[in-house]
């Protein structure tokens, strides 16, 4: 075939290379005519000069009468000066200077005589308390430039100048095309190997975002022809065309051949992970972008490739990106051959800028929105280590990074529910929290990355929760441990209990698959302690390596039946309606730097703790025991 | 009348009590229902919660087969397994897992036989290669908390979760009543006394850019039952509603009682400067805001009273404003009585960043259109001086501050069409230019506050222009003069030269009323030179103390027939299609810092300057010679 079948290029290169051909093809920004009332964040297409005066009169600036500069002189307080009626008009603020009048006189350095004539007793100087022609905008005179972003103030100038529409540059229409026999359009029940199209849904609203329209076609199936007339038809209606999916090599791959049909193909293949089948091509000036069908590297393709397109047809400086350097948690492993985007979570705990790299899977989008920035990891580097300073592009504020608390652990709903109570009460109040496991969560605190750590660890030899791994690990203090709830940790059965599980051993009997915890996690000791207590062999346990990240997870595999059994807590089971046999309550604390401790963030978490609020929903959630939340337990 | 007739209450405390009463009144934004892809930018106006899982079934992460691990266990290289037809099912990645199986092998580690059996050489863990159900996203856990605006990730999540549509915090509706008997929409052709009503347009779009919506009613004449009946259809069909003009203490000032009669009125009076009249009342839960009729007090007045409460509506937090040092360029003079609000314009010139007081006219839009951030000078503060550092919010980034080339001195339209054509070449660097005449633009670089000064200075003794100004305010040098164009300078009079002018003694003679420029400007000190030279006594010249501050506006006040005569370039002349008499040819240069000399707008200015299409657009506006613009000219 004619074109670079998966190339590997730079990034910035391609880049280049592709905005090189589009211009040469032709592509520019299109313009329209809109009523100046409609203007507002639109760009000027050209220069807009006023077509009137503003004011377009001479207007009197007071209360009082017109006249005849010359007719008040030689007059003062000894030889004041009397007109008579023909020799001065009343006039008000805002009304026209009469003809031949060219001064005005304010109502209070005015005697009214009873003849009708008024006396004054000083001069007016020519024009004095006139508002002159032109004093805003002159006809003829510039108000905007053209490529500037029209402002409020801007529409108020060009009405006074008498501008009642201008050429601004035309939105962009983006065509979007989702591919694929197994994509079936948003709906709230999916069958088996249904795979939602929501893809198209992100696009647009990035589209959206940047002033750009999107048109988005019915989904089309994989087939050549059906995929190369839709695209024709896209390309010939919209300005720029995203074809979804279908971008990597694989056998029902048709988007870099059906580009090739209808235009030509610049390069298949981007040194950018994820990314990297993206597909840049044309039908002349219409770019085709070929989009990979994982959701983060699709969003990562249409920032870096075509939002770059957006920005030139709109004549817009386009690299107005908000930048940190932040102080990375953990290492990062890339390889060379790529420039890698990891999605970072981040925030301030005292003045440092932390950002932890969160896990890569391109298909999980709720990574990425919960992502806050995005750590560019050059192409020919490996990587960085833990406490590196590494520079990442903010996807939000450090505004909002400064007023969000850094929650990083154990994973509990609860920790969800907080944060909604508290941001739903402080809204310039955010809170983040990140599952890595009661012992992940010490780290965390160790290290100074967090303002917080929910934590829940037995200590196997006296059955006591946390204070012993606090004293190991804090051996000169430094951190509070304050009481958040009592849970029940248990096995998580099917609806009825179909295998007949009556006690923990049952989990190492035959035909029962057991779905576990990631190491260091609370639930994973619990389990581990209790195989011992038992006399439980793990190995003899089918499915033991089987590892989920959240009690949520658990009790997912075993609802939907790829697990007959797991262990996690009670508001998990209740949530998918599953069985629970009961095995221990455990003490889930928080872990808090006495650095933090006086923040008012912290004094926010510790005072909803403590609030009937946080009582109601936390125990509707059901299998938590609330016994003071908020205190602060002595652990030294 | 029961309410605080022009009050003088401090901004906070005011703002406090209106959200206070308003709050106590029932004021709370609103719900609505939106659909998932409808969403982005809008804020959840509560948890928004996964209703499936994502993904919703076990699916394969590979293409090979799928099994029960158990069939595996035990394979190796010496003792492979071989797998019936029975024991396997052939998948692609993103198939679902078959029933009974929970792994998958990839096809790269299988051996197909011809039989149809496989034979592999490594067991399989359980759940290798298995894409588990909910990886991404669990039903029943928290997608979003309320008050969050909604990202376009944020959509994908919800719709991989199974959310359809969600509820929103609904935009509130704000009405906006211009009320005045002297009103007129918008037209390109008003007749004198009309006033251009373009407030609303200027509101509307505000309340655009804050996410909320506006409808505006038909101009109300000054009308006490007109007001009062519009107004209290406003308060029934909007949320919020702004009354404009007619909020001062004037006798056609109905505002205030209409309010009183409705609803009831808070405070009328603010202590801000422009803003005092405001008006700050309510009917129930609905803010009624009374807003001066001054398009930059009414600005003002909108930002700081009304923002809070659509902040407010949408439960946003309303701290969010940009602000930065400044070294103040000029002194700026308060009163004790207001917290005063000063426009400057603003730039980096070397790294400090400047701030000049705009002058403060309420009237003139253009001029806060200008703006590049606001001075907030506290109440009971009487100013700054010239070299304080302030404050200032800005309206602008700070990033197109750095790229904005500053240009103080001598107002000549070129320097508007030099600022064009460089931004539309460049689209991330922006021109500034200020008009405070020639003397002003030398004393602007000698303070380090421009990048680069227009000046045409007469010496009278020589008749040299600009070169011995330098010598004199720069003894040490440290500047570069350069060549820019030169221009023509005469008389400017009314087409046909009805009063048959002759020469520049003329502008004495009885009957002719002459329009000068400010003191400081070239043109100023032309027209003294003259008058020495001819012998005129200024004290005979009529209108020789009205002042205008460009050309354009000495030849509108010409082209309009308030004035018979006045000095300026033909290109202004012409634009009015005015009639000229020609006094010198002066050489307008452009004064430039050695500092700035070789940064790269710099360059960039010297490159237009020379380029053909400037020499174009120039000669274009006539008047003008080009003797290799662009050139520097040697002066010490």
């Amino acid at each position: 075939m004619g074109f670079n079948y998966l190339t590997n290029v730079p990034l910035e290169q391609a880049k280049r290379d592709y905005r090189d051909l589009l211009l040469s093809n032709g592509f520019a920004g299109k313009t329209e005519t809109v009523a100046v009332q409609e203007s507002c964040g639109r760009i000027t297409a050209e220069a807009v000069y006023a077509n009137i005066n503003a004011p377009h009169y001479a207007a009197s600036a007071m209360d009082g009468v017109a006249l005849r500069a010359k007719d008040s002189f030689g007059a003062t307080e000894t030889t004041p000066v009397t007109l008579t009626e023909k020799q001065f008009v009343v006039v008000d603020t805002g009304d026209p200077v009469p003809e031949g009048c060219d001064a005005v006189i304010m109502v209070e350095d005015i005697v009214k005589n009873a003849d009708g004539s008024v006396t004054i007793h000083s001069p007016a100087a020519p024009w004095q308390h006139i508002r002159q022609i032109g004093e805003d905008v002159c006809a003829g005179e510039m108000i905007l430039p053209g490529y500037m972003e029209v402002t409020p103030a801007a529409i108020g100038a060009m009405i006074a100048g008498g501008v009642m529409e201008l050429t601004v540059v035309r939105r962009p229409v983006v065509g979007i095309i989702p591919t694929g026999d197994e994509i079936v359009p948003p709906c709230a029940s999916p069958k088996p190997g249904d795979i939602l199209e929501f893809n198209s849904s992100i696009f647009s609203s990035m589209l959206d975002s940047w002033g750009a329209c999107h048109k988005t076609y019915p989904i089309v199936p994989d087939d050549f022809d059906a995929i190369r007339d839709m695209t024709a038809k896209a390309a010939a209606e919209c300005d720029m065309v995203i074809l979804n999916a279908g971008s990597s090599a694989g056998r029902e791959d048709f988007s870099a051949s059906v580009m090739q049909e209808l235009g030509q193909v610049l390069y298949h293949g981007i040194a950018i992970k994820p990314g990297k089948p993206a597909i840049l091509g044309c039908v002349g000036a219409v770019p085709l972008l070929g989009v990979p069908g994982y959701p983060v590297s699709g969003i990562i393709v249409v920032e870096e490739l075509l939002r770059p397109l957006v920005d030139l047809w709109f004549g817009r400086d386009t690299s107005g990106r908000s930048r940190a350097r932040a102080k990375l948690t953990r290492p990062v492993v890339s390889g060379l051959k790529y420039q890698e985007y990891v999605r970072v979570r981040m925030g301030y705990v005292g003045d440092r800028l932390m950002a932890a790299p969160r896990p890569r899977g391109s298909g999980v989008v709720s990574s990425f929105m919960k992502a806050d920035g995005i750590l560019e990891v050059p192409q020919g580097t490996e990587g960085y280590q833990a406490g590196d300073e590494v520079r990442v592009r903010l996807l939000n504020s450090k505004k909002k990074l400064k007023n969000t608390l850094v929650i990083i652990g154990s994973h509990d709903p609860l920790l969800d529910e907080l944060a909604d109570m508290i941001h739903s009460e402080n809204h310039g109040m955010y809170v983040s929290s990140s599952h890595v496991g009661s012992m992940g969560g010490i780290m965390a605190v160790r290290r100074g990355e967090a303002h917080a750590a929910g934590i829940h660890l037995l200590d196997t030899e006296t059955g006591e929760y946390n204070k012993s791994y606090i004293r190991k690990y804090f051996p000169h203090g430094g951190v509070y441990l304050v009481r958040c709830v009592g849970r029940q940790q248990g096995l998580i059965l099917p609806r009825g209990n179909p295998l007949k599980l009556k006690c923990f051993a049952d989990v190492s009997r035959d035909g029962i698959r057991y779905v576990n915890r990631q190491k260091g996690s609370g639930t994973r000791i619990l389990m581990d302690y209790l195989c011992r207590r038992d006399g439980v062999d793990p190995s003899a346990v089918y499915g033991y390596e089987r590892e989920e990240l959240t009690h949520n997870s658990v009790a997912v595999q075993i609802a939907s039946g790829s697990a007959d059994v797991g262990m996690g807590i009670y508001s998990a089971a209740k949530l998918y309606d599953l069985d629970f046999l009961p095995m221990c309550t455990e003490e889930y604390d928080l872990l808090i730097p006495e650095t933090v401790w006086s923040s008012s963030m912290m004094q926010q978490l510790i005072s909803t703790l403590k609030s009937d609020a946080f009582r109601t929903r936390i125990q509707a959630m059901g299998g938590y025991t609330l016994d003071h939340p908020g205190e602060i337990i002595s652990v030294f």
